[in-house]
């Protein structure tokens, strides 16, 4: 495999740290190829602005069009550019992660802001009454994978079915289908590590041991079964899921998960 | 009213930028005061690091006991204080926002990471076996209501029921839920603007004119009926929504609405 791990987390002493130094040791002990954005050690600019576009950016500032501009010309900045080509090089694409605020952190958010341009990551194919571009299962970075390994501070109870926070695979939901899926990627079941805050030494060792395993099947591993966009499953124009394609018991997010 | 104004786009001539301005210009002649916090203007630094809690960054840096102990010290930087004074002044708060990547963006989501410090926006009240501290529906910021204004490329039918990116009420339900909610602002139905890559003058004009009424009735509004944590409709120490408590045809985050 060749894998990128994009990690995000200001302290490289961590448990998001350590679980980011694991995944490369054992992906490399195991004959992989690893390359590593380290956002907070590479200062990552998170906030996208007119300067991203350069000579590209439209006055006044429309994102959609100055990205893909940008984009189309190769003149996009060499942060981004080095991003997104370490997307095409790699096969597979591991995001380490604290929740924070049930979603990522601003750095990484910022990096999806940045690097998943225009005609890079979205606005790619034909945008018609017949079809609506090549995503959710098409796309730039078709054929790669991806999965989230992700702290979270609290306990895994209330984050299950009927849990305060919500479930866990709705809250990543956004994440897994709207930013991974959409360009293409296929999304693995995410490694969530519950009680990150209050974690003792041995649930360290099994926690290890755990992400240990999963990276070490991330070739066999069956991905999330996302719908694919333009395979029948939804009506034109409007990408409603057709009538009774639904399995039992599926509902919101989940509608798009195949039986 | 007092109402605080949270603006995150990077075009003052967008039109996230116009219908900012339009909030001002509505509230301020209906007699009520304002203020802004326009994220980008203010060159807001996005990302946490230990530069945020000063002396009081553990080390290795730990987030949640140094925020605590800056905030508690009185000791976050000026920036930061200055948005928890704002939003302790306001007695309502406005999201302006384009949605990219089915969130909000990065500067965004900075401005919630590093305002919404320990034991100011969480960390708040006694958390034991019986009970999980003060929020959703008490906290910090009970007694206050906030709205997302928000911007949407695509067309509605892709963020209704059926739609595949999922319902538009699930992938706002973190920052009302998981956000907002948390410490304990009631929060309104969203102002969502479909279509905004592509919208006619016509459109933005009856989108200026829904905009001012909602935001001339913000005072009477009915909140999003969240459930509160602490008043019975949870177990403990799990924080499952209670069985047979759940309206009828609720799943998911839908759960935590009363019916």
């Amino acid at each position: 495999m060749k894998t990128l791990i994009v990690h995000a987390h200001p302290e490289p002493r961590s448990l998001n740290g350590s679980l980011k130094d694991l995944a490369v040791s054992t992906l490399e002990a195991a004959g992989h190829e690893v390359r590593v954005s380290d956002l907070y050690a590479m200062d990552w600019k998170a906030v996208v602005d007119a300067a991203d576009y350069r000579e590209h950016a439209t006055s006044p500032l429309r994102v959609v069009p100055s990205s893909g501009r940008a984009y189309e010309a190769g003149a996009l900045t060499p942060d981004v550019a080095a991003e997104q080509d370490k997307l095409l090089w790699a096969d597979t694409v591991v995001f380490q992660f604290p929740l924070w605020w049930y979603t990522m952190p601003a750095i990484l958010k910022g990096w999806v802001d940045r690097v998943f341009t225009y005609r890079f990551a979205y606005g790619v194919g034909v945008h018609d009454e017949t079809r609506y571009g090549e995503r959710f299962g098409e796309g730039t970075l078709r054929g790669r994978r991806a999965i989230l390994s992700v702290t979270v501070g609290g306990p895994e109870a209330h984050y299950s079915d009927r849990g305060i926070n919500g479930p866990i695979e709705d809250l990543l939901f956004p994440i897994h289908h709207g930013i991974l899926y959409y360009p293409g990627l296929e999304v693995l079941p995410p490694f969530v590590l519950y009680g990150a805050d209050r974690l003792t030494r041995g649930a360290y060792d099994d926690a290890a041991k755990a992400w240990r395993e999963r990276l070490l099947s991330l070739e066999t591993t069956e991905p999330i079964a996302f719908r694919r966009q333009n395979f029948g499953d939804y009506e034109m124009p409007s990408l409603r899921l057709k009538q009774g394609l639904e399995a039992p018991g599926r509902h919101g997010f989940g509608l798009h998960v195949r039986g």
